[in-house]
C-alpha cells in the first residue's frame, strides 16, 4: 500500500521566513514544496520554521503527506506536517530524517544543514543541491566544481557519487524522477 | 492542517502472525487497527511484523495514515506503513515511537513491549492496556490491581496516573475519545 | 590495554539521597559502589543523583574509573563520574548506558529503572536484581518467583535467561565474578 | 573528583593505518594522542580504526583515560579505549562523542569527519583544525581563509566563532590550554 511511496527530505535554512537568509529562498522553498506535492512524493522535513515550514506548506497544500521530524519532545513549529518527535537533539534528529529519505534536496543552509548534507552522503542517499540558494548548499557546489579530486559528484575520496546540482525547480524534479526510476 | 491530528501508537508482540503468541491476539490487533482507521487517528507502530503489522494493515485499509518507526537503516516488514527509519537500535527507536504519540495502546508483549510500556509512562503518555492479551500487558494489569501502592493507574511511587485498562476494543476507543477530548 | 576491562552498570532510584525512596537504599548503593571499586570494575551509571550518585561516589573513592551517561547536553549531577553527554532524552540515553555494560545491577527503582531493566534483558546483558531494595527491582523479583512461565531467570516467553537475584552485596559480587569468568 | 577533567575529542580519517589516507596522517595522529596523554586530558574518539586508533594508542600509552564512542552494539576496534557502545548508527553516534567533548581536534577526514566538524560547531564546541592533514579539515580551512563572510573562525552566518587553525601539534596544545583556561 505504502510500499511504493518515495520519500523526499528537504533541508535548508531555519529561521524567520520574512528575514534573511530564509527570505532570500522563500520562493524557491515554497515552489519545491508545491512541485513535490503535485507529484505526490511523501515529503520529510525537520518540521520547524524557515525552509522546513515553507516546503511543508507547499507540499501539504498540494495534497502530499508531509512528516516533520522534530528534536526532543517539544512541539514542532509548522502546522503543515505530521510531527514525529524524536527525543534526540537538533543534530542527531537529522539522522532520523535522512535515514528515512529516498532522496534529499538542499536549499541554502547554515551549519545544521551542512551536518545534514554530509549525513545524507554518508547514508548513500541521492542528494540534490539547489544552485544559487546560498549558504552551505552553494559552498559545497563550489567545492564540487573546483576540487577535481571529488569527481564532481562525490563528497570524499571514496567517490561514492550520488550528488547532483540543479539550477531550477524543474531540473530538480527531473533529477528526482530519474532517481526514483532507477530505484524501481 | 495536520495540527489537530491525534496520533495513537500501538505496541505489542513481534513475530510470525500465524504462530503464538501473536496468533492469540491477531483478531484483536486487526480490530484495533480497523477501529483506529475508522476514526481517522494517525496510527504509529514499530513498522515490523506481529501486532505492528496487523494494526498497520487494519488502519491503512480503513484509510488512516499509518507510520512505522523502524530501527537502523533497514527496511521495515509491513507494507501498510510509511517507514521512518531511525538509525537507532530496536529499544531506542521505541523512544521515537512513544515521544511522537498522543496516546498508546498495548497488546500482549515480550520484553521489548515492556520497555515501551514504561517509556510511555515516563513520557507521561496516556496508556491503555488491553486485558486478556497476555504477556507484559496482562502482567502489568495484575500488578496494578494487586499492588495498592500504585493507586491503580500509575507505574511508580510518583503516582502520575494516565494508565487505563480496557476489556474490549470498544472500551479502548471510548477511553481514547475521552483522552482526545481532554487534550483539546 | 583496556580490552579486558569489565563494565558494570548500576541502575536504580533517582532523587534526593536524604529522602525516600533513595534514603532507604543509600547504604546498599554506596556499598555496591565501594565493592565494585575495590574489584576495579569500570562502573557505569546514569551520572545523576540518587543511586547513580552514591554508586559513583563509592566506586570512584575506591579507585575505579566511573563513567556517567547523561541525557541531553546538560551537566550531570554527580562529580564522581566522567560525564558522557548523549544528546538523547532520559529514557533513550539508557540505551547507551546498557549497550555499553557487560553486566547490570538494579537497586529499587521507579519507571525509568524499569525501562532499564527490560532494556538490559532485551540487549541480553546479565542482570542482577538486589532483593529488598523496593520499587521495580522487587516487583520484578516477585514476578520471577510467582510466574512459572518465566522459568525464574527470564523476562519473557523467549526464556533467554541471564536474570539473577542477589540477597546481599557479597552475593552480587560473587554472581558478577562468575559472569566475568564465563565471558573470558 | 572528576569534575575538573577536560575532555578532548579527536576526529579524522577511519581506515587501515598503513594505507592512504590514514598513513599520511599517522605520525601526527599518534603525536596528538601522546601530547594529550602527557597533559592528562581525558581523550574521546570514535573508538574504531584509523586516526581514532592512533590517537587512542598515543594517549593511553602516556596514561590518559581514553573513551571510545562506538556505533551499534558491536565491539570497537581499538584496544586502547574504554568502549561506550551507543546503539546508534555511525553518524548519530558522533552526536554522543561531540556532546561529551569540551574541545575537538580534527585531522583530515572523509564525509563522516565533516559531519562531526559541523556537529561540533552546532554544539558550540571549540574546534581545532590541523592544517596540512588533508580531507575535510583542509577543505574547511581553505573556506575559512577564502570566504570573508565567515569571519575566519565561524562556520555559518551566525558567526558564533570558536574555530581555530593549528599548524603543529605544539600550536594545537597551546590553543587547547587557552580554551581550558577560559572555561575555568
Amino acid at each position: 500500500m505504502y510500499r511504493d511511496m518515495f520519500k523526499v527530505a528537504v533541508i535548508g535554512y531555519a529561521g524567520d521566513i520574512d528575514k534573511p537568509p530564509v527570505s532570500h529562498v522563500a520562493d524557491i522553498a515554497l515552489s519545491i514544496g508545491k512541485a513535490l506535492g503535485r507529484e505526490r512524493y511523501v515529503v520529510l522535513t525537520g518540521g520547524r520554521d524557515g525552509v522546513m515550514h515553507l516546503v511543508s506548506k507547499g507540499a501539504a497544500e498540494e495534497g502530499s503527506i508531509v512528516i516533520g521530524i522534530t528534536p526532543y519532545a517539544s512541539g514542532g513549529i509548522t502546522p503543515y506536517a505530521i510531527e514525529i518527535s524524536t527525543g534526540l537533539d537538533m543534530a542527531m534528529r537529522s539522522g532520523v530524517l535522512l535515514n528515512s529519505a529516498n532522496a534529499v534536496i538542499s536549499i541554502g543552509g547554515a551549519a545544521g544543514t551542512s551536518v545534514e548534507i554530509f549525513m545524507a552522503y554518508s547514508y548513500r542517499k541521492p542528494l540534490i543541491l539547489m544552485r544559487g540558494t546560498g549558504g552551505w548548499t552553494d559552498r559545497i557546489i563550489k567545492i564540487l566544481e573546483e576540487d577535481t579530486t571529488l569527481g564532481g559528484d562525490s563528497l570524499d575520496y571514496r567517490l561514492a557519487g550520488g550528488v547532483y546540482i540543479a539550477d531550477s525547480v524543474d531540473e530538480a524534479m527531473k533529477i528526482l524522477e530519474r532517481i526514483r526510476a532507477n530505484r524501481e
